[in-house]
C-alpha cells in the first residue's frame, strides 16, 4: 500500500470499563449485543415488573436460585441500583429492551424512560457470561463462542417451584464438553452460585425432556462431537419464560443478548 | 420362642474407634476386610518398599497425586507412622498382607514382623472409603456398597507420569450415578484431594480405554441403569499395579480390602 494512504480513523469505543460501557450504551453509541463489553465485569438479565407482582416474583427467584439468581433489586419506582453501579440507570443503560402488556410484546426500544412508572421494580439476575469467562480463562473451549453463535437453550421437564402467578419449566443452556472438561466445569461453576452455579444435568438430554439436542428452543444449535457430553446449566431465560406465562399487565425485559453491564467484577461472584 | 431360651452371647468387637480396631486386628480377633471398621476414620492403602526404591516411589506419588495421594510415610526401618496413629504398627495392624519378591507373590499373612527389615519404608495412600462415606452421608447411593460387592476397577489408557522404575497406566474405580448425583459427586469429592479427589472421567468408558464397562479388571461388576452415567475415579490400586510392573526385589502391600485403619477423621481430609 502507498505509504501516504492513511488508514481511516478507527472508531474504538473505550468500553473496557463498565462505567464507560454504560455511557456509550446510554448515548446510543453502542447498540445490540453487550457480548465483549467491559470484559471481566458481571452482566445481568433484567426484569422490570409493577410492584404488585414484585413480591411474588422475588419469592419465585428465592425458590429457584439456580435459574433466577438475583444480584440486584431497585427500590419501587426507582430506576437505580447503586449496589451494581453508582450511576447505573435501568431506563437507558441496556442497549435493547422489550416492553410487554398482558404478555404481548408491544415495543422494542433502546430507552424505556417514556415507559417508566413510579410502581416499577427492577430485578437484575446473574448471567452465564460470568462463568463462561472463568471457563475460558481455564482453557476450556465454549463451543458457541468459538462459532460466534448464541448459546443453545432448551425448555426442559425440570419443574420450578411456583410463587403466585409465576410457574413453569426450567430453561437450560447447553455447552458440549469433553468429559474431563465437564468435570472441571462442574468445579469452576460451583464457585459461582450467583451466576447459575453448577450444571443441573449432564449427558442424557432425554432425561430432562429434551427430544433433540441439536434443535434448541432458543438460541443457535452447536455441534456435539463423539468425544463430548452435553452439559446443561440453569438459564436466565427461565424467568423471562415464566413471566411470559404469567402475563403480567405490564413488564419490561432486556432483549436477548442486550444485558445490563454492572460494576461488579466476575471474580467477585466466586464464593471461594 | 420359650422365654427361658437365652440368646447366645453376641460377640461384638468394639471397633467403633480406630485404636480399638487396630488392637483387634493386631490380636487376630478381626481378620479379612476392614470395611465398616471404625466408621468415620480414614483407612489407607499400604505399600512398603526397601529404601533404595523409596525416593523414586515417593516421586511417582508426587507426580500422580490423584491415584497415589500419600497420607503417611514411615522413617526408614521404622514400622511406625505416629502422624496417623500414636501406636500404629505397620507390621501387625493390617489384617492381610501380601509379600512380594522380584514381583512374585511369596506370602500372604496377617503379620509381617518376621519380614521386617531395617531398610523398609512404609507408604500409606488415601483410599476411596473416605469419599464414599461423604457421598453416602449426602444421600447418594453407592451401587457396590448396596450390592455388598467390591468396587469395579479398570485399567485405563490414561498414562501416569513415570519416576524411576515406576510407570504404567492409571487404574480407576467406577460408580454408576444419576446425572444430577454425578454433578453433586464431583462437588463432594473435589473437597477430598487426599483421597483421590474429583473423578477423572465421566460417561464414555471407551475414551479411557475401557472396552466393556460390565467386565472390570479388578473387583466385581455392578449394573449401570439406563438413567445413570458411569463415573470414574483414580484408584489406589494404581500404585500396586505400578509396583507389580517395576518388580522391586522386595515389597509388602496390603491385601485387597484389608486396609490400614488410622486415627484421622474422614472429615479432616476435606480441604473446605
Amino acid at each position: 500500500m502507498p505509504a501516504l494512504a492513511k488508514a481511516a480513523p478507527e472508531i474504538r469505543h473505550r468500553a473496557d470499563d463498565p462505567v464507560a460501557a454504560r455511557h456509550l450504551i446510554r448515548s446510543g453509541a453502542v447498540t445490540g449485543t453487550t457480548a465483549g463489553l467491559a470484559p471481566g465485569y458481571v452482566q445481568g438479565n433484567l426484569a422490570i415488573l409493577p410492584s404488585e407482582y414484585a413480591a411474588d416474583f422475588q419469592r419465585f427467584c428465592a425458590f429457584n436460585p439456580k435459574p433466577c439468581p438475583v444480584i440486584g433489586i431497585s427500590e419501587p419506582g426507582s430506576p437505580y441500583v447503586p449496589a451494581l453501579g453508582e450511576d447505573l440507570d435501568l431506563r437507558t443503560d441496556v442497549p435493547g429492551y422489550r416492553v410487554w402488556r398482558d404478555g404481548e410484546l408491544v415495543a422494542e426500544t433502546d430507552d424505556v424512560t417514556g415507559y417508566w412508572r413510579d410502581d416499577l421494580v427492577g430485578f437484575v439476575i446473574g448471567c452465564s457470561y460470568s462463568f463462561e469467562e472463568a471457563l475460558t480463562e481455564d482453557g476450556i473451549e465454549i463451543r458457541h463462542i468459538t462459532l460466534n453463535r448464541k448459546v443453545p437453550m432448551f425448555e426442559t421437564n425440570i419443574p420450578t417451584a411456583p410463587a403466585g402467578p409465576f410457574r413453569g419449566p426450567m430453561v437450560v443452556s447447553m455447552r458440549p464438553l469433553k468429559p474431563a472438561d465437564a468435570i472441571r466445569a462442574v468445579q469452576i461453576t460451583s464457585r459461582f452460585p450467583a451466576v447459575h452455579g453448577a450444571p443441573v444435568h449432564i449427558g442424557k438430554p432425554e432425561m430432562i425432556g429434551i427430544k433433540d439436542v441439536r434443535k434448541p428452543d432458543f438460541g443457535d444449535p452447536v455441534p456435539i462431537e463423539a468425544d463430548e457430553l452435553p452439559v446443561f446449566w440453569a438459564c436466565g431465560v427461565t424467568p423471562q419464560a415464566v413471566i411470559g406465562r404469567a402475563r403480567p399487565s405490564f413488564c419490561i425485559t432486556h432483549a436477548p443478548g442486550s444485558m445490563l453491564v454492572t460494576d461488579i467484577r466476575n471474580t467477585r461472584m466466586a464464593i471461594l
